[in-house]
Formats: structure tokens, sequence, C-alpha cells
């Protein structure tokens, strides 16, 4: 470890050195200093709540639910590699809704029926291409700067894909592959357009890609990792196509949006282009990027483009060597320090937070300057930097209380600090100002955070949560996994305070909070949405075409409408459900045992299945979705002669 | 309906009837009465908390967990038909792990890694079975009548499988499929052995199946319901194979095991033998089966078996017509009222409970008459029953509070009525003995309960879970698909007192509440468990024979050993990663875009996968689950050549 950061370990408390066994341990083994830049020495004397926190107070507002009372915000939550979204209940952090997204999923039938099959991209056959996936960044889209209720999207970074929740019925509806990326991980939808004012709601999402490639990725050019490149990506809202891409210069990270409509950026932590991690952390400087959507946009309908493999989406070219002029750039490339991790708006629109990650500090950008610099205005784009405040180790991910409150996780310290933006702007003048105003302890590693409603013009500062990587000590022990550690602190007041500790399936990487009043559910479907519906018990029957056979089937509790049917050995048998049940929360299930098919069909839904009568004899479909007193009994006998 | 209901109706509260709409409704639709045997007219004036707790009211136990502090039970929660298992820590309700067991996992790898396609049963080219089950029932092995902390088991009812947790790692690591049966449902573990005394601990596993199929189910037979059979059946709980099976007539359901080791018993709610619902509630009374073990095992050591179709396992006959003489008998058929759900052992090994689901009745089987039935002793084996209490509609399952009460889920009527067992069997001869202690209205349509510890000799009468089938309003909307309901009832005192609504993924069917002394976990591997590790980053590197290539890789944060390796396109690709960090909650994760895999390796953990390099170019493979600062710059890169 270097003299600085032996300085820096003496300085800090016995409890940092603890924590760090995870968060740094392994480094030493392999030979390798990290090179913290700077700590957070320099802190102005703020009061902090650490310590207090860590022994279990908890005087913050009461995180439990009574029976029977609702939550006050859904947290759409991010499920990590298990490939899904979740919906959880704040303040009493109960998850209330799975959403199967990339994952297979035997309950609902995601993966298994023809319907989910398609929006996974299956081929002719009904293979589907994946069954996996890694979300990792969960947002909802915008209408006046504020969340609309109508969808959310998550990205997989392991495949690069895109996929769309329509927060109606919470059900993925969408997913597309982004071409000539890898690594896929920050996303944000736009909060207005960038010329028309009357389009003040999401049309585009933001993708960031962090590993570069050779462009096409065929195989050429892969052990050369100068010919390597990364892209930013946009992605039609509605349509879910991609509408264009840009190359730049190093990699992206994570994504913002401006509430203007103007500006998209991301953060970079690999300027370098190394392919090694001491490569990557090699340069004291990263930067923060920032696309000018418009001029972008102007580029792609001008046809200043190129397209790679055989991909038909159209590239425009980001570098800095072909935006020498800013009055023309497509793309400013604005120096934050070592390898910056997270980027956020600031609810009143004037500021992208950029965190350190490897420096003890963040950086406030201010919108205003970076428009300024797009004019020709400024010598250069740092001079957009209109703070630079040191808030302590590790510093990711940033969140806002809408009372000009910032909240920044800091990974390597364990802790939330809270930080105020306007007096962090004046500090970067006058070091006397104390920008700094409470520290909480977390348990353990914090990675992303989010406030209520935080990255909204409605931030309102009542709730902050923060995922913790490491839970260690704080659930019953469950084996070598570990939960991850998702706490609800209280930002109501001055001092922050810790109120919950939910356990959660790895990994959620990032959520947002949103007011209950902003989702508008629909809880039965309509039999005429589905082409395919049975939509008459007196409809269900068997029909044959030549070795395709169709079943048509409805369920009412506690019956299918078909006692049994007949298909014979080696059909290609397609099983068509409509459950005709029309109350709420009636969902019936259907099981085909040794066939490996399972679904449900919700009040007035219809799916259907696709399958080879491969084995001959007695198989009962049974309802498993327990619906009624005579569940049990709900069955149907398929009869696959030999 | 029949002009008994009609009077039932009048008599019961309005509020019943609205819960109904969803449970019994469509019947009418159908044009079939369900023909509910009584109703609880004959109760006997018990006091009363129904309607104070659906007003909101929880003055019960607090059930939230302070920041930092550990629950008192861990929940083993059947995951229904997601196919895993689930582990919720008590009274928090908090979800602490997922177990994938006949699910895909993408997080941990389950489903993808060798190892785990050992255990789901892959044939040679790595393709598992099935990738869909449907758990019902998780049962834990004991010692001394009381839980031992070494395993539990699970079910598949979709494709008649058992699995088995280990709670050190809290890990599956055994799967069997059952022959000759379909519809597998209920399981329980023996308690000790029926002749050894010095063998206290679990050593078989008793398994009822629901669904009657020819024997064998190869196609003939198919279209003739008179050839259809059930089975029950014997698996033992070390080696995992199956030791017996029982040909019964009627079909299984529920199974209960008797603490002295010598009776197994399960529920028949179809001792018609229907195909149809309306002949399997034809009969007014169906049965419950007991199982004599000592003789059973007996007979299979005598060669008196048969085999069916390519199983070897053993089939002993226990049907009526095969043994009429009680004292050679091998099962006794116990006469209970209409479609019985849930048989429930007594924790003072006395009594087993069957619920009478189309009937309003419990029944209580007193076992040392069950025993003076297999010695001749009795004229009829209904001789065994001791008690019918009249508790309510639609009873389904019971669990016990260790103080001689006995709590039993209504269905229809949404409650869950505590009733004292002794007084029972005294109102069973003087019918103005009161039994019934307390009501209490849950939301809603319980179908599993169970109480800490309770069918353990050391149930202490704490807290009750509920498993509500439809949780309608209780919960903020998310859509068509509601979670369910598990509520938590604070039963310490005389009174039952609701304390939470726990919303759950569906569909949980049943679950134990083990005191959290009795599990003793392990949070590190041992290297020398796995026979593949790379116990060394020396040992890391690329090994060709042919077109089968084995890479051997370790990770230690925040690197993998190898910077890069190189396979050619068509290879056959076997990658294995040893996981050489030793601190607790250091995990790993391993994923390949593009190439559809991702697991996890825990401390000291080795896993491998095997796929084809069909695709060339570069692929970063990178960290999935979030390791140190340097995560995302944890990467190492697959280059497969064209």
């Amino acid at each position: 470890m270097s003299k600085e950061n032996d300085k820096m370990d003496v300085a800090l408390q016995g409890r940092r050195k603890f924590l760090n066994t995870a968060a740094i341990g392994g480094l030493a083994g392999v030979g390798l200093s990290v090179g913290l830049a700077g700590c957070n020495k320099g802190e102005k004397g703020a009061a902090s709540s650490a310590g207090a926190s860590a022994a279990g107070e908890h005087a913050g507002a009461a995180p439990h639910i009574a029976p029977g009372q609702l939550d006050d915000y859904y947290g759409l939550w991010s499920g990590g590699h298990s490939g899904e979204m979740r919906v959880l209940g704040l303040p009493s952090g109960r998850e209330i809704r799975r959403i199967p997204v990339f994952n297979h999923d035997a309950l609902t039938g995601w993966g298994i029926t023809n319907e989910s099959k398609k929006v996974l991209g299956a081929d002719a056959s009904g293979k589907v291409p994946y069954i996996t996936g890694d979300t990792h960044h969960v947002h909802g889209s915008y209408a006046d700067g504020t969340y609309d209720g109508k969808y959310a999207w998550i990205n997989d970074k392991l495949h690069s894909r895109l996929a769309r929740i329509r927060l109606d019925t919470f059900e993925c509806d969408k997913i597309t592959e982004i071409p000539n990326v890898q690594g896929f991980h920050g996303i944000f939808p736009d909060k207005r357009d960038p010329v028309d004012p009357k389009i003040n709601h999401t049309t585009r999402v933001f993708c960031g890609s962090e590993f570069s490639i050779p462009l096409p990725n065929d195989g050429k050019d892969a052990a050369d990792p100068s010919k390597y490149h990364s892209l930013f990506t946009c992605v039609d809202a509605e349509t879910m196509e991609v509408r264009w891409q840009v190359l730049i210069d190093g990699n992206c990270d994570l994504v913002a949006s401006s509430f203007d409509g103007k500006l998209a950026a991301t953060n970079q932590y690999n300027t370098e282009m190394g392919v090694m991690y001491e490569e990557m952390m090699s340069a004291e400087k990263d930067a923060c990027l920032f696309f000018n959507i418009e001029r972008i946009e102007a580029a792609v309908k001008a046809g200043k483009t190129k397209t790679y493999g055989s991909s038909k989406v159209p590239v425009v070219d980001g570098t800095k060597a072909a935006n020498p002029d800013p009055k023309t750039s497509l793309v400013a490339y604005v120096p934050v320090p070592k390898n910056p991790h997270g980027v956020n708006a600031s609810p009143d629109g004037k500021y992208f937070i950029c965190s350190g990650k490897l420096s003890p500090t963040a950086t406030v950008i201010d919108l205003s300057l970076v428009h300024k610099f797009f004019a020709g205005e400024l010598k250069d784009p740092f001079e957009a930097v209109v703070a630079e405040p040191e808030i302590g180790l590790g510093p990711l991910h940033t969140a806002f209380d809408g009372r000009g409150n910032a909240f920044t996780t800091l990974f390597l310290d364990s802790q939330i600090v809270k930080w105020n933006v306007d007096a962090a702007i004046k500090a970067f003048k006058d070091k006397n100002v104390q920008y700094v105003v409470d520290r909480l302890d977390v348990q353990y590693q914090p990675g992303h955070l989010n406030a209520s409603m935080s990255e909204t013009r409605e931030a309102d500062g009542k709730w902050l949560g923060v995922g913790c990587k490491f839970s260690k000590d704080r659930f019953l022990p469950v084996g070598p996994l570990h939960p991850e550690n998702e706490q609800l602190i209280d930002i109501s007041g001055e001092k922050m305070k810790l109120v919950a500790d939910h356990p959660v399936w790895p990994e959620p990487h990032d959520f947002v909070i949103v007011r209950r009043d902003k989702i508008k559910t629909r809880q039965v479907y309509d039999l005429d949405e589905f082409p395919l519906a049975v939509k008459d018990a007196a409809q269900s029957g068997v029909e044959r075409n030549g070795n395709k056979v169709t079943v048509r089937m409805a369920s009412q509790a506690p019956a299918f409408s078909l006692r049994d049917f007949k298909v014979k050995k080696g059909d290609e048998v397609t099983l068509i459900l409509t459950n005709l049940d029309k109350v709420e929360d009636l969902t019936h299930g259907c099981g085909i045992p040794k066939y490996d098919i399972n679904f449900i069909v919700n009040p007035q839904e219809t799916k259907s299945v696709t399958f080879k009568a491969s084995k001959a004899g007695v198989f009962w479909i049974y309802c498993t979705h327990f619906c009624h007193a005579l569940h049990l009994e709900m069955r149907t006998r398929m009869i696959v002669e030999g």
C-alpha cells in the first residue's frame, strides 16, 4: 500500500480496517497497489451519526406496516443475475412481485409459453437464445419531469439486452438485443424531446456499454485490443428498436439524462481502454461524457453514419479525433477523477454528479456550462465542473432529497454521506465552507442507493434505500451464499436514521422508489386482448391437421372445460388455455406431468404451449395455482396413444 | 345449492358470502352442487376474536426486527410452482435465502453448472430432463422427536420427484424421481425406526401420490380408468433411493408419521377412484390410511413384491382385497368424512388429525387404537376415531401449540379456529363440552398453516404462520397476478393475534418453523470437497485434448487468475473455476456474454461448466457478483478464434 494510504488507515476508525478485509483484500495477493487517490482527511467537521446506528438505534419513522395497511411507495428493484425484476413495497420492504424477464420461470411459464418465448426471441423451433441474464438498472418512464407509471426498463449486462416492463400489468412485453456492444450496463430514459417542446415524456432510452470489442466481433482483430471499441446506444421507447449508436473513445458505465431532454451522459472508468485492471486505473483522470442528442440525431438524419457487420443500426462517430470543434461536436469529454462510478441528475435539473470510486470525491458538473461548451463558449470542458467535494472512500452513487442535499454511498467506508450541493459548490472556491451534513454507517459495502422520487422533479426526501453488497452477520446464517442487505433510512430530518435491514436474493444493483399514486394497475385482463382466446367453454375441443393437433380449453374453478382429450404419440400439440374466471386474484395454473410444462393464466388471460407428445400414457394435467376448495380435484387427462 | 346450505348461508356472517365468491364460485356455472356435508351450527359458543383483527388491530408480539437484530426462527418454505425452496426469518417474515431445486437459476448457475446438472439428472449430453417443478411440502429431518437440522426434503408434484436440501449449506444435494406414480404430493420423514430403538432419527421419507395411472403407464389401459392405481412410497433418507412402494385402493394426499416410528399415514380424498371431480366427491366418507411399516418391510424382505415396467422398486400389495385380516394387514383404512385434506401428528405423539375439507369437521384418530386394530383387537378401523369436532367450513390443515390446542385452517370461512383436542375428545361423547377456544379471520382463503416447532416434541406455541391463497386487497396492486399472503399470528396467549401480512411469490403450499439454534450452517467451503479444485492460482491454464479444452482458473478479488485465454471455434470447452477467497460472504460470479452462462462460486468453492465454443470473437468473462471496489474491472477475455 502507498504511504498516503498508510496515513489514511491510521487516521480512520478501526472499523474501516475490518470492513475492508472483504472490500480490498486480495489486491496485495496479486502484487498490486490500488493507489487510492487522496482521502477524506479534509472533511469539514460535520456532526456524524455513524456508530449510533451501528449499535442498533433506530429512532426513524416505523417501517412496519400493520396488517391490512398498504405501503406508500413501489420499489422497482433490479434482480441482478437472477435475471428478473422485483417489486417491493416501501417502507415495509416486502417483495410483492417478481417479474421474470431474462430468466425462465416455472410459475408463470415465462420461457415456456409461446407468448413469452416470442418476447424472449425464440427461433422457429421454439428455442430461446438465452435463459440467463444479469440485470443492473431499473428506470421508469417520465412525463413532465416525473414518473408517469407507464413503463420501466431494465438491462441485461450478460447478453446486452434491454427489456421493457408494462407498469399496468407488471409484465415484460419487449426485449431488444443491442448489437455491436458487450457488457451493456447503464440505462436511462430521456425526460423530454431535445427539440420538440410538445414531447414532454420519454421517447428514448439511453444505454451505455462497458466492454470494448472489435467491430464487428467476428474473431478478426480479437487478439488486438487496440482495435476494440465501445458504443453508446439509443433505443426507441415505444418500438424498442435501436435508433442509433455513437462510437466513443474509452468505455461507458452508468447513464443519466437531463430534464431539458438535450443531454445524456455516461461516466467512463476506462478512458485508458485497458484490458487488464491495472491498466484501467493507470490514469489519474477519467471522464464523464455528454452526448448532444439533437446534433447526434441530425448527423444520423444526414447519413453521417456507418454500420458494423450484419447490424443495420446507424453509428455516428463521437470520438475526440472526429469532433475537434466544440461547436459541432457530438460528444463532450469532461475530465473527472480516477475510475468514476455513477452519474446522477439532481432533481432541480441543474447538475450531474459523478462519483470518484478510486477518488474520495464527487464531481459536480453544471449542465448550463456543458451547453456553453457545446456553444463554443468554454476553453476546456473541465470548466463545466463546479465542485469536487471530498466526501469519503469509494464514492459510487448519489441520490437527492429535493431540498438541495445529496446522499452518496461510500463503498470502502461502508457509509452514506449526506452533503449539501450548493455548499459544495461554494467550497470549490472557499475551502472554509462546510458541505458534509451527516454520515451514517451502513452494513456493509453499499453500491447503489436511491431516495423516494429522487431523480424526478418531485423528489420528496422521505426514504432512502441502500443496496449493501455484503450482509455478513445481519441475518440468520444460511450457508456460504449470503443475502444482500437493502437497508432503509429515514431521511426526512437533518440526521439520517437507519430503520430496517431487508435481506434480498442477490444481486439487486439498482432501484427506483416511486410514489404509489403514480402507478395504476389492471387486475383482470380482457379476453379480446388475446387472438387465441377460447371465449366460451363450448369452443373447447381438439382439432387435428396431419400430426399437428390444437387443443382448445378453458378454465373455470374448479374445472377445465375438457374432462380428457386424446392425442397420438409423435403429434405436435398446441394447447391453448383461457381462464374464463373474472374474479380478481383467481389465477389458475396448468401443469403437465412428465412434459416439463407449467404456466398460469390470470383472470381472462389466454396462453398457449407447443410440445411434442413424445411419451405414451395418461398424463393428469392439473391446476397448479390454488383456486378453490376443489382445487385438488381440478384436472383433465391427456391420453397419449402409443 | 342444497337446502341445508341455504340455511347455513343465512346463519353465517355476510363476510363469508363475500369471501366465497372466489372460493366456491364457478360451481354453479358447471351445474354442480358441492354438497357440503353439514355446517358449524353446532359450535359451542367460544368467544371469538374474528372481526377485530380484520379491522387492523394487532396487539400481539412485534414482528419488526430492528436493524442488526436476528430473527428467532428459520421458516423453511415451499416455493410452489416456482420450483424452489425458500428460507424466511421469523417473526420478521424476511426472505433470507432462495434455494433453487427443480427450477433453473441464473444467479447460482443451478441447471447451468456441471455439478448442478448432475443433481438434476442430466444425460450424457448435459441435457436435464426438466426445468419446471411444483413444490408443495417441506419437512426437516428428526432426531429424538425434534428437528436435528441436518436435512430438509421437498417434493415436486409435477414430475414426482423428491429433493433433499442440506441444512448446513442450504443447497440441494440429491433429487430422486419416483417411479409408477403421478401427482406426488405429501411427504413426511419418519421420526425413528419402527423396530430398532437405537435408530431414533430419520432414515425414511414417506411419499403420497394423488393421481392414479395405469401400471405401467405406457399407453396401454390409458383410456380405462378402472385399471388406474395409486402407490405409497418410501425413500431412503441417506441414499435417496426408493426403498419400496405399496399398492393401495383409492389415492394418497398428505402424509404424516408417528413419533414411535411404527406408523405412517395418508389422507385419501378420492376413495372413489373417480376421474372427474363430481365422482371424486360422490361418497360421504373417504379414508385415512395407516401403513404398518414393520410389516411392510418384512413383506418386502420376504419377497412378497412385484415390479412395474422398467422400475425395479419392489411393490407390496396394500389393497383391502389382499389384506383381509387386520392381524397381518399392511394397511388400515380408517373412514373419515368426505374429501379430507391434511393429516397432522399431535406433538404429544397420541393423535393424527385429519381435516374434513368438504365436511366441517376434523377427525381425531388415536394411534394407540390404530395399533389395537393391527393387533386384531378392534372390530372396525372406525373405532380408532375418538373425536369429530365441528370446527367450520373447509377445514384443511392443523398445527399445534404444545399446550393441547390445535389450530385448523378453514378455507371457506377464511378463518383459523383454535380448538382443544382433549375437550373435542370429551365432546365426542358429551355434546355439552366446549372445545372451540378462539377464531380469527385471516386474509384470505388459508391453505397450510404451521406453528413454531409444531410437529415436534418441542412445539412451543409462540408463532403461527398461515399461507393464505388469495391476498386480494392486502398489498399494493401489482397487476393480475397477486402475491399470496403468509400471515403471522401470535399464539402465545389464549387469543390469537394477527401481527403481520407477508406477501410471497406464489405459491408456497407448506412450511415448517424451526428454532434457530437447531440449524448450524457453514459459511465457507473447503477446497478439498471439490475434486476439480484449482487450489493454487499457479495451476491455472488451458489444456487441449483434441477439440476438448479444459480451462482452469481461480478467482481472488479483484481478479481472475487468467488475464485471457484462447480457444478455437468448435471446441468443447470445460471451464473450471475455484474461488480462492476465504472471507465469509466474498462470493464471485462468472458470466460469459453471448454464451448463456452464469454461475457463482462461494468462498473456497469450485464449479465447472461445459459448452461448445460456437461463436468466434472476444468474450469478456466478468465477475457478476459484486466483490470489491474494483469489481467492475474484474474480467478475463475468452478469445474464440474463428
